[in-house]
Parts: structure tokens; C-alpha cells; sequence
């Protein structure tokens, strides 16, 4: 049964009095809550892998992977924060002799914004649902979240959250932190409620759209995190094609059809020389040949796939090389044009195919490449395959202008948790300059303040002198960082 | 002559081509430019003050101020930038021991947006103009700019204009970093343009909702940093109106007054204690006697003055206590009610009159602070007034949560330019969490980008290994800086 407006109203009221009864803790307890909801979630797992299993027809091999990603992203935000990092702590003292005239005392860090409401998405039901990235850099940040589930799984939602609220309550933290909501009218109201001061959504491009504008239409407007998905091209020069064609292949295959395709980082366009498709044709087939095909996450989604790629098939000039199904369990598609089709329809390159299905376009020399990758819209992720002593400078500056992440002879499925990792990207990859992975994930969900003239005992504790948190410090321009961040493993 | 759309177009392609060009410079080189800017404005400070002073009927001495500010705040951005710090350069070398599994070579920096539009304001004919905050910050972050010159002082800004184009060219810049267009159709074409990546925009709220809107309603749409103003709101308690009330009111009366009570930080409120306005009235009237007003920045800027004045002043329970006037050149005004009118019509708290006019507010105790807090709006600023052992601690939390800045015992106008400034703020203050003034304002105009198992010779300077730029790296988690950041004066 959904969440109706009115109990909706008291969720995200409990959740505003958990933020401000919350904040009040200091680092090394907020990153104890972040620490029992991983134990909790890894205690957990015997009950929630196999009900992920059921509801989304992933196998539990990935599953078990992903809810081990979900527990280490936790344990890496708990560090991060444990740290200090994120608050950003800067100080400029006094100065009568400043350049411009006297400074005042004034001192500046981050805090958390509130009520986050946050989407997840059907495609990871642990890594980007309900204690995935956003929620657990929400937490990080010192907000609460109120958690909209995705109908692609809705046992293992309501199971999880169960979990996590069961970890928060074992770690001593206010149990209304977290708290699950269901269907679309609790979803708008979300958006709309005048204490939700900012969204985390991961989902598609329209949907994702049109809620960003909710977002923006309020009277009290907030930010919008969505994370939009993508078609991530992949480039591969004449020289990496000579050098280890059937590689390159057999990478994109097995790339193109990991989880079934659905990703927003699958390899959706590959840019390859003329004339091998017959070749390219057989090596595809032979490395798809055993492939074991799964039903996709939901019939909704099934549903869009089909039609997007018979949408693409139908286009002029576009042929079918791997010729796979849309059955419940499709078997992958891999389509074909050259690129002088695409100069004519850009909107080819546009076109997301969620699920096993992948677009190679034939360029007819190497210099068209950096013009091709023009006609591209903003990217999660772009890649160039490549050998040693390519001249790609240009197609290299182009990619990074329009991605959130360029790789160099690999394949895009995948994205560590980590400190440098960036999924964003400009629209439509993602509605803001920001990423909804790695640690700079948390500074989504802060926003600064400055203290100017405050009495010391008044201070933050980040921003005394003393720094009774340890925390890194920006002292009069100058960094100072008490002890070494711990690297966790 | 106002710039046609097809000038405007062609403004953005050579501002993209000198973007283009421009963010191949290294650090030095960049610091150089804002440099050479800064030296080009001070040679010109003879011309361009005088014209200023004409233009805006600001004094010489406050527009003296104001150009060694922004030339200090270019210098300091310059200092910025050398250091690299801006850069956020993040490594993590590839791990196979990773937590979640093995990490690859992942590297993350920040890149320059590409072009800018700038919209600055009419009260800071330098500070927030023509190479004021918003522009000086979008070089720096590797950015060129189109500017769109507010009305106010057109010849000023066509004037200075010229000035830093010369000084990009004497300091071997891309000239076209920089150009001015005017006019509201070259305004919104500008918000439109495909090719602009993001507006700074200093003025009204309703103004700047209307391009928020239209930033957002993009193809694609893009950040819109607008800083929108507010009421700064001041809270006297009951100890400290007894200790040292004549001092707060003269305080009060100078910085409402000062500039023509044109600031976006120009206290608006002042919460005071019951009983005792006969004695406020006197002292407000003394302090202000020998003011001698300056005509406002403009007509149309006088007219939205005397309108929100005499609106506020119709109010049931609204007194005049000190009678100013709407000559060309206004005397002060300030008003004055009791807390119970202002619970009965929160709106009285929520009028902004950009002016010499501020609302005094008595309350009837001081446990009626934190409500009264709780019916304003987002704020640029808030401040305290409070004696040592006063207990505040629940309102401090309440200003903190919808201020950018929280004062203790000062007065907001006077805004530094520094590491730990921000000038910011929740909504309707500005429209993002970020701030317009001080080195932070610099990050507005970069975004992430990862590059993942990149050969070493092909990644930018700032993320290899023997950090060539010597800019600060966060190593596998760890924070490296080569060299201290050397503070300027």
C-alpha cells in the first residue's frame, strides 16, 4: 500500500526533528552510524541477497558483489567523515593589515542541509537504492533521508530499510534518519514538501527531468542531484583496430551484456575503421555464442528496450550484426551504420538502449573521430582504446569537455568507490556538475557557513582554534592537517 | 546602441574560441592574466573613479575603496589559482586490494566550464560589475566570460570594459576572455546560447528567478549562481540593549545608511526589546541628523525604494520613527512595530527595501526570538548582538540554518574578500549553495572529471605523479601539498 500525503507529511516532520536532534553528534559518532547500518546490512545478507535475486533476476554472484560495494561505501564514507574532510573547516583571523582593509575574524564550514529526499533506481537494487550512494552520502553529510522506493523491487525495499533502521537504532542513532515511502503521490510531495531542502535521484533522462523542474519550480527552489544515465561511446583508433581487434570485440561483448545491459555506464556506441563487419560480425557472435540471457529488471523496462532498439533498427542505414531477441530473456542485439549516416541523423548517437544492445558506427578515417564525438550530448562516461603513439590529443580534449569520466583502454561497466571516482557528467548524464559516487559524493549535502566575530566557546568545534575534532584546517590560506586521513581498505 | 542578437552570437563563438585557446595556459600563465588585469585597473583608476562617482553618485573615497577591492580580489584570485588549490587533483593509484574489489588508476580534477554569462549589479559599480566577483572568479577558474552591462552606469562599463580587454592583452591573454554586450534581448539570448556553460547573476530576486527559470528550462539546462539579496536581519537581546543600547543604535543607523542603504548586507531588521522606542527614536534621530544623502544608484531603482517603503509603512501597526523622506536624494527612514503585529503578518519580515530604510521590531521576550527567527526567509546575512553569558545557543542554531553568514556583535555590510568568506545563502538569498564572494567563488566554474588507467604522459600536468605543477594531490586518500600556500596582502 502507498504512503498516503498525510502520514507522508508526518515522515518527512520526523525526519526534520531526527536531522536537528542528529547533528548535534560529533564525527566519530555519525560515523558510528554509518558503521552499525553496514554491520547491520552485512548481517543481513543471507536474507537479502536471495530476495533481490527473486524480485530483480540478478544472479547472486553480482548481488553478493553489489551488497559488498553497498557495505564498503558505508565503511568509506564513515572514514571520510570520521576525518573531517568534508566540512571543509577554514579560518582567517583577524588582520588589520589585509589588503583590501581590516578582515574581521571569520571562519567557514560546511553543514548539512536538512531532509534530503532521495530516488533509487531499479538497476542496482543495493549500490543505487536504498542505502546506496545517495542515501549513505546523505547520511554522511548529517542530513536524514526520506527514501522513495522503486517499484522495481519492492519487498526487498521495505526488507532493506527494516535493516537499516535496525542499524541506525543499534548504533545509538535517531531511527527517523532513514525512512522508506512508497508510490508516486508520496514521491511529488516529497519534492514538494517545504522541508525537503534538496533530491537525490538516479533514473532516466524524462523522468528525471521533469522532477528537477519540480524541484526548481518550488517556491523555496533546491538542488536536484539527478544522475540521468548515458550511452557512453567508445573510441577505437585505426592503430588499437589493427593492433588487437578481436580483443577489443570480445571486451565490448562481454562490456555491452554485464547485467544484461542494464547500466548507465554500458558501452552504447563503439567508433571503429571501415571495412571489417564482416569480421567484426563473426568475432561478436562467436564471443555472444554462450551467452545466458536473464529476464531484465522489469517488464516497464523490457518494454522501453524493445522499443528503443526496433526504434534505432528502423532508422536508415542502420543494419543488425549480432541479431539477438526480445524475448522475456533477451538475447543481445548489436546494430550497425556507417558514419556517414550518423552526420546526417545525429539523433542516432542519441538514443539510449537499456538493456544488451549496442550501436558500432564505422568511420571512414581516423579524423572524422573528433567531429563524431561532437555530435555527442553530455556523457557519464567516454572512452578512447588506443595505442601508445595515437594522435588522439584532440578527440581526448573533446571527450573530457563532454564526460564525467574518460578511460583509456577499458571498459566503462564498473565504477569504483573511491576518492578520486567522478559519475556525473554534463546534461543529459547528469543535472549538475557533481558525482553520486566516491566520496565527494558527501558535498552534495552540505552547504557553507561563515561565523564572523563569533566568541570562541561559541565556535563550531571544527572551527576552533584548539580543533578539538582534529580536523584539517585552512588557517590564513594555509592547510594544516592534524593527522594523516587513514586510507581504509 | 544595445548588441543585436547575430553580434551576440558571434560574442559567444569568439568567447568559446578564446576558452578554447586559453585553457591549454598552466597556472603561472593564468595567474599572470588576472594579474596583468588588475595592474591595468589600477593605471586606470584616475579615469575610471571619476566616471564611476558621476555614473552611480557614490563617493570618491567609497569608490576608491571599491576598485582597490576588486583589484585586491583579482590579485588574490591570481594567488589562488598559482596554487593550484582550486584544482581539487585527486589520485588513487590502482589498488587490487581495494575493498569493494580491485580499483583501477583513477584521477580526478577540476576542469573550467567553458563560456560564462555575467550579469552584475548596479550598487558596486567595480566590486560587483563589470570585473567584479563573478567575472574575476570565472577567469580564474579557466573560463571566459561574456558580460551583460547593467543600465546604471553604461559608460562606466563600456569604459571599463576597455580596461581589462587591454589588460588581457598586455598580459598575452585571448582577448576575447572578455567582451561586454548590452541590452535585454542580448541578455536573454545570452542565457540561451548554447555555447554559455553557466551565469553569475547579482541583482533582484524577481529578476533572478526569471533567468533561473530560463537557465533551467534549457536544452541543456546550466547552474545559475544568482545572489538575490535580502534583509539581513539583526537580533539585539535584552541584556545587551541594556548594556550598550545608544552604541547599537548608532552602529545600526551607520550601516543602514551607509551607501545609501544600497547593499545587499544592509541590516533590514533590527529585534529589539520592548519599551523603549521614545528613547531609540531619539537616539536613531541624533545618529542620522547630520546625514547628508546622495541620490539613489537610479530612477528606476528609486521608484522600487519608495514603493516598498511606503507599502511597509501602511501596514496596520507599522510607525514611522524616524521620518525620512523620497527626495531625489532621501533622508533615512525607520520603522517600527511590535513583535504581535509582525506574528499576525510574517510578510513584514520578507520586504526588502533596497534603500536608507530599515524595520525596528520590538518583542516582548526574549523567548519570542528563535519564532521570530523562524519566520524569516533565507538571509545573506543574520547577526547577534549579545552579551557574553547570554544564552542564544537555540537561536545561533535557527540563523545558522538560514543564514550564509552569522555576525556576532558587528554589522553586516562589509563584506571581506578571503579563504573563509561566503556570501551565500539559502533561498530567495541566492538560488545555490555556493558563495559570490572570497577564493570559494572560484569553484562555481569548474566541474570534476575523472580520467581512469590514463598512460602517464597523456594526463593532465596537475595529476601526475611528480607533479610537475606542484598543486596540492590527495593521494590514495592522503593530502600532499609540496609547498605552503603563500597568503597575500
Amino acid at each position: 500500500m502507498n504512503t498516503n500525503l498525510s502520514d507522508l507529511d508526518s515522515i518527512v516532520n520526523a525526519a526534520q526533528a531526527a536531522f536537528l536532534l542528529g547533528r548535534g553528534a560529533d564525527l566519530r559518532t555519525r560515523s558510528a552510524w554509518l558503521e552499525a547500518v553496514a554491520a547491520a546490512l552485512e548481517a543481513d545478507a543471507g536474507v537479502l541477497v536471495p530476495l533481490a535475486a527473486r524480485e530483480t533476476h540478478l544472479g547472486l554472484t553480482r548481488l553478493q558483489g553489489e551488497l559488498k560495494r553497498t557495505i564498503f561505501q558505508l565503511r568509506l564514507f564513515a572514514s571520510e567523515i570520521r576525518s573531517g574532510e568534508h566540512l571543509d573547516a577554514t579560518i582567517d583571523h583577524a588582520d588589520p593589515q589585509w589588503g583590501m582593509g581590516p578582515r574581521p575574524d571569520l571562519r567557514r564550514m560546511n553543514v548539512p542541509l536538512g531532509v534530503v529526499g532521495v530516488f533509487g533506481a531499479s538497476n542496482f537494487p543495493f549500490a543505487f537504492s536504498v542505502m546506496g550512494g545517495d542515501t549513505a552520502s546523505a547520511l554522511a553529510a548529517g542530513c536524514s533521508v526520506v527514501y522513495k522506493a522503486h517499484e522495481g523491487h519492492p519487498e526487498l525495499s521495505v526488507r532493506t530499510a527494516e535493516t537499516v533502521q535496525r542499524g541506525l537504532l543499534e548504533g545509538g542513532a535517531p531511527q527517523a534518519l532513514f525512512t522508506l515511502v512508497t508510490g508516486r503521490a508520496a514521491a511529488e510531495a516529497l519534492v514538494d514538501h517545504p522541508l525537503v531542502k534538496a533530491i537525490g535521484f538516479t533514473g532516466s533522462t524524462a523522468g528525471g527531468r521533469a522532477l528537477a523542474q519540480r524541484a526548481s519550480s518550488r517556491a523555496e527552489p533546491i538542488p536536484f542531484y539527478g544522475e540521468l544515465g548515458g550511452i557512453n561511446a567508445v573510441f577505437v583508433t585505426a592503430k588499437a583496430w589493427s593492433a588487437r581487434r578481436d580483443t577489443i570485440l570480445t571486451g565490448y561483448a562481454g562490456s555491452l551484456s554485464l547485467g544484461m545491459g542494464q547500466f548507465c555506464t554500458k558501452p552504447g556506441l563503439l567508433f571503429v575503421p571501415a571495412g571489417a563487419t564482416a569480421e567484426a560480425s563473426g568475432v561478436l557472435n562467436r564471443a555472444l555464442a554462450d551467452f545466458e540471457p536473464a529476464p531484465l529488471l522489469t517488464e516497464r523496462l523490457h518494454e522501453g528496450y524493445t522499443n528503443a532498439v526496433e526504434h534505432l533498427s528502423d532508422q536508415p542505414g542502420v543494419q543488425r550484426i549480432v541479431e539477438g531477441n526480445f524475448e522475456p530473456a533477451p538475447l543481445p542485439t548489436v546494430l550497425h551504420a556507417a558514419s556517414s549516416a550518423v552526420f546526417d541523423q545525429p539523433e542516432l548517437l542519441r538514443q539510449e538502449m537499456f538493456g544488451p544492445a549496442s550501436l558500432i558506427i564505422e568511420y571512414a578515417t581516423e579524423s572524422e573521430l573528433t567531429a563524431l564525438a561532437g555530435l555527442l550530448e553530455g556523457q557519464l562516461t567516454t572512452t578512447i582504446q588506443a595505442e601508445e603513439d595515437d594522435d588522439v590529443n584532440d578527440l581526448a580534449a573533446r571527450l573530457t569537455d563532454i564526460s564525467g569520466r574518460v578511460l583509456w583502454n577499458g571498459w566503462p561497466t564498473g565504477v569504483t568507490v573511491s576518492y578520486a571516482q567522478h559519475h556525473g557528467g554534463p546534461y543529459p548524464a547528469t543535472t549538475t556538475t557533481t558525482t553520486s559516487v566516491g566520496t565527494a559524493a558527501v558535498r552534495r549535502f552540505l552547504r557553507p557557513v561563515a561565523f564572523q566575530d563569533f566568541p570562541h566557546a561559541r565556535l563550531p568545534e571544527a572551527l576552533q582554534d584548539p580543533n578539538p575534532w582534529s580536523v584539517p584546517q585552512r588557517i590564513d590560506g594555509v592547510w594544516t592537517r592534524p593527522q594523516p586521513v587513514t586510507a581504509v581498505r
